[in-house]
């Protein structure tokens, strides 16, 4: 189900004099949207933004793959940062191309996202571990569906858009050319990917991904049952629910180094003061003894534990900040679009849970199939209109 | 200024009979508020909740030194989930003691919190690194201030509560005696700690306080210059925004394992579909290989840009899930508590900044000189009163 697939079939009613490469480079992922000339069908790939070499190569061979090298019959229609950081870089390398022009990042998510959920059948969908997967028919793909255009709009408009790349950005987009950016977070793809590349030490994605698909969270996160022996009920917090996360990592550190943190417990309040100027002494660069000690105590902790604490940190703060930008802006539908999600089962029922969690059941998280191309989608669409 | 007094001086109206020990014993910490007799005095102190051992030593120490190892009049009253979770070790621990009487925890906060900010003189104040520290004087002192008490009310109620723990509660406060959690957060000080201590191997809060303060985090996080190659101002955004916190991170490994990860382009998309039924065969645990791998690529991040970057994370989004917070309940003053602070400027200058950027500058963030001790010195007074 999760399997995203590289081309799929597309109507296509614009002119095709020219072959048309829209591209979005992201902070972390460049992504690639084409149509190979009487193809009708739309293309799609990703590659790494600090491989910017390896990507330019991958647009010169979509020109000599699907337009016999005509670099004069070929235009690149750019979105996302990438766009104005390496936009020398483009203009350089295609220097005898028809055209490159530049779209904002912003707009282009929104057309690409509003294009994805009206003109694909089987694209937009919901997700939980419990109902499984559920595709959401918005898609107008006959005459008749066109004639009630306008009533689906009124199912489908305000929504907001979650777009979750290496940071996060929010949207509230009221009808198909009016939106604003409401709000956006520096917790997103890029920190969960760096933090655990850090700690696990991994190289991809899919080794964290399949890492955190086996773990148990609760071997380092502080549940309410940690703290308390057992629910909340007070406040209606289960005994399972996560009070904080990895806060099991510091305690077992903490009471594992006890015998020689221990202080005369007159100094204790003396010793929580910080001196503001103080500057360290000693390097804080790791020295081999503290290396080993450390593989020492990380022993306890797994890989896979790991992964899994910080997938649903990362996740359920978006869902939450997610809903409270909804209410704030008295939104039902929540579209959650980007590259983080790759379609992992796990991410999306966070995600889910996060929003059904804190709006009582009242607002509703959606995902795509493509959800990481609706900035390259938009640029296509731009030129083509 | 951040230093953290022992004790401070306080009139107390109440009766003396019994020597009064006040617990609150939270997932990372317990702290203690005690009086001792005829002396005008409230005293704090501090232990570390997984040295639960130490913590009881340290309470009939107090017993010894302050009311002459007489149990009988002594009484200890305690909250916080270890109040519950540490019941049947307390009765145990204190067979012959007056009483050991227990309060729910959001109720001490809200009465530490209003003793503090209405008793305490120069306890609460405002700060970010422009304009320093400025001293809040709500306290009533005197009886003409007593009278004004229904004036001053109105200037503080309602509030939010914030208080950072390991995880976080947020409290929306309409009066003296009526709130209710209206959220909360499991990226707390647990999970900076946690993630901190795991990453860095640091074993104590100061040193990687001190660490945050020399850091540079721009060595770690992507700011919105390093995706766009300036800022984006389409949507006010500096170049010097921080995009994705951690996102350098990942960035740097993918490119520097580029040749290695390079895959034949074609495959690239079906690469990045999961599986989620997939088992991974190999070992995730850390092979020494793997270690000394780490090692050599680590060697390019610097302790101090990771702590402050894991900092500024944190503490941004505590900031911004606050100000939302704040807006959806119509509130303008918001008091930052907890023992997460720790009096550490860096920490209250970022979740200062969060509110004032998210809010426009129309709402205000509030510190207190004992943030960690609300819960604590509610329960002192829930039975003085």
């Amino acid at each position: 189900m999760t399997q995203m697939k590289n081309c799929i079939h597309f109507d296509c009613n614009y002119s095709k004099k020219l072959f048309t490469i829209a591209i979005d480079i992201g902070g972390t992922l460049a992504k690639v949207v084409y149509s190979p000339l009487c193809s009708n069908t739309l293309c799609f790939d990703t590659i790494e933004s600090a491989r910017i070499d390896d990507f330019i190569l991958l647009l010169h061979n979509l020109v000599k793959d699907h337009n016999n090298n005509d670099y004069q019959t070929t235009q690149i229609i750019a979105t996302g940062g990438g766009a104005y950081k390496f936009y020398n870089l483009l203009t350089k390398e295609f220097s005898n191309i028809k055209s490159i022009s530049r779209f904002d990042e912003m707009e282009c998510l929104i057309k690409g996202l509003n294009m994805f959920i009206h003109k694909i059948k089987d694209e937009v969908f919901t997700y939980n571990d419990i109902e499984g997967m559920k595709i959401i028919q918005h898609s107008l793909n006959s005459k008749e569906d066109a004639n009630n255009n306008k009533n689906i709009d009124t199912l489908i408009y305000p929504y907001l858009l979650v777009n979750i790349g290496s940071g996060v950005s929010i949207l509230k987009v009221e009808s198909p050319n009016e939106f604003s950016r409401v709000g956006g977070s520096s917790l997103g793809g890029g920190t969960l990917w760096g933090l655990l590349s850090l700690i696990t030490g991994a190289k991809t994605y899919d080794e964290m991904l399949s890492w955190a698909q086996e773990g148990d969270n609760t071997n380092v996160d502080m549940l309410v049952g940690d703290i308390y022996g057992s629910g909340y009920s007070n406040i209606g917090l289960k005994s399972t629910h996560i009070a904080s996360s990895f806060a099991k990592v510091f305690e077992n550190r903490s009471s594992s180094t006890s015998t020689e943190t221990k202080k005369d417990m007159s100094n204790e309040l003396e010793n929580l003061s910080i001196d503001d100027n103080e500057n360290p002494n000693e390097s804080s660069r790791i020295t081999s003894t503290e290396i080993i000690n450390r593989r020492k105590t990380e022993k306890s902790f797994r890989n896979e534990d790991i992964s899994k604490s910080l997938l649903y940190a990362i996740s359920n703060n978006i869902g939450q900040i997610a809903y409270l930008q909804a209410k704030i802006h008295n939104v039902h539908n929540i579209y959650f679009g980007g590259s983080y999600i790759r379609g992992h089962l796990t991410t999306m029922n966070t995600l889910s849970y996060a929003i059904n969690f804190w709006s009582d059941g009242t607002k509703q998280a959606f995902f795509l199939k493509h959800e990481g191309y609706l900035g390259a989608m938009g640029a296509f669409l731009s030129e083509v209109e």
